[in-house]
């Protein structure tokens, strides 16, 4: 049985921008991190192990931060924010743990992933866990407001996740549907954390909506951020696999754009890198997106969702929260982890 | 893609018993289908053609069978109990697609499963829509009590599979801890029916627990039935892949009472044709046990838990839909499918 080291501080593997805003809300986010370990626990030895260890893998915690954040922006972290921001965080780690069986990864957050350390099996059912006990704890809210906010978004980023599936190895998918995936699969989630932190901080329903749609546009960025990282990062610096969207044929952004702007010859080679089961394939496949525009247009692509999330900020009480909010969308795009 | 058959009348593949049930709530039952089919809907084809095809493995209904007729026993079918008998019996299928995946199972229904026709990433990701559907479903419901209900339930589902999964390959495994992880990940979500058709019934205290008494001895009974059909059944009247627990050196009832009552000889042999690969050394363990008393034992405990759930009935008053809950007792261990 693996043993269990203690997890490592979010902040020392974040950038100084995340660092800022990390600080900016450490007492509650510490709180978040008790109350995840304290719901992952279990008297049978092997689940508890398996969830301690899921616990792990989690990082950023953008998800809890986007509660946090929006509801101070908004007046007060309340106990249920606190609640909510581990239930978010749950819900993401699900995905995560079965994402990774999915794409086969082996490393994330510089850790061996479930089905690396243990099998898909444990992955399957340590996901299916983990969304069971993230509605149960939603339910625990006076009100059913959370859980359909909850379940909605849920609803979207598994859709999402099935879309995405669906369209493996269909290099025709255009940019259009490509956002219209990431947004369901990852700027959904992000967009009901805003939703929930304003709403339970008792906000006005445009301030409410306007956070929503913050969350959303900086969702698109970061995900834009994580499929060029996917493409260019390096394994050491982000600690997860990279290069797993080519191996799955999953097109993502810089693909696309290259795909829609090169002369019908290049496209016909581009496809033939793609579709190859080899690596040295999509290793000259990523050189060749290196040298284009693609992966410029693609940032460019992130900067500009970035801009729309900032953009919702405008006109809204100035406050530190605020000020950490904009941090974030800096962050989405500059990010290197 | 593969073409989606009209679904089968339930009814049609169950024993007279069965059918005696199922006609008695017939209508309200044809509505859960409905709702079902309406909730497991998508705008995207690839997503809507594997949320159909999931619809269809559901089986016997005996999740929302056990809200309904608990409800009318208590009182009468409101729209409520139509939404978590649905709900309840999406987190089923939820967990049976999941675990045809961990079973590496390829028929399940007379229909090949949905990692045999597709493959383990479309069963992962549909179980999770499923799992997040139903919660949202039951989000829809005015106030806390049932997705609390059905949070708890489920999270002990999920724990109960975490742990038989970890007890794979361990034939010490005892009959109470056998019993434990079957009470957990079988009889906990029908003890959740009862309890939920109950109390949106508006029954007093002691009625529902009683009721929840009920699911929960009638699920443990129905699941050692289950274990015994997946060694002694046939997979034409079954209509499932069998063998499967052998196959996943899961210990089950009458493996486990089996090795109990053996001298230590015959039990090293036992060992060595459990824990080996080959097909051949699971039929002649099949046949062993066949010959031996372990099967009959397992189904006195299967008799010895459906009566358990008949006596819970004592004392409450008597109605169609009693005499019904009560068939079902009788129905759990005779069921050749």
């Amino acid at each position: 049985m693996p043993t269990i080291t203690a997890p490592s501080n979010p902040v020392s593997s974040s950038s100084s921008t995340l660092a800022q805003v990390y600080a900016s809300i450490a007492d509650p986010l510490q709180q978040v991190e008790s109350l995840l370990r304290q719901q992952l626990r279990s008297q049978q030895p092997y689940v508890d192990e398996l969830c301690r260890y899921g616990c792990l893998l989690g990082g950023k915690r953008l998800r809890p931060i986007l509660v946090l954040l929006s509801a101070r922006a908004c007046g007060s972290i309340q106990p249920d924010h606190l609640t909510l921001a581990t239930v978010l965080e749950m819900i993401h780690t699900a995905t995560l743990v079965h994402d990774d069986v999915l794409d086969g990864a082996t490393t994330r957050r510089h850790l061996a992933t479930v089905n690396s350390r243990w099998d898909n099996e444990a992955s399957i059912l340590l996901g299916d866990l983990l969304f069971s006990q993230a509605f149960y704890l939603a339910s625990s809210l006076d009100d059913v407001f959370a859980c359909r906010a909850i379940g909605q978004a849920t609803n979207r980023v598994c859709e999402g996740e099935l879309r995405q599936k669906g369209t493996r190895g269909d290099f025709r998918l255009t940019e259009a549907e490509y956002l219209s995936i990431i947004e369901a699969k990852t700027a959904e989630l992000c967009a009901c954390s805003c939703l929930l932190g304003a709403h339970y901080a008792a906000a006005d329903a445009a301030t409410i909506e306007r956070l929503e749609r913050y969350g959303r546009y900086l969702g698109i960025a970061f995900q834009i951020a994580d499929d060029i990282l996917d493409l260019v990062g390096r394994e050491e610096t982000t600690g997860k696999s990279l290069g797993t969207d080519l191996q799955q044929q999953k097109p993502t952004l810089p693909l696309i754009r290259m795909l829609q702007t090169v002369d019908a010859i290049t496209r016909q080679r581009i496809l033939q890198m793609a579709t190859s089961d080899h690596r040295d394939a999509h290793q000259s496949l990523r050189k060749l997106l290196q040298q284009s525009t693609a992966i410029e247009y693609a940032q460019q692509q992130a900067h500009h969702y970035a801009d729309q999330a900032a953009r919702q900020l405008d006109g809204l009480s100035m406050s530190d929260a605020f000020d950490h909010l904009h941090r974030l969308t800096r962050f989405a795009v500059h990010r290197v982890a």
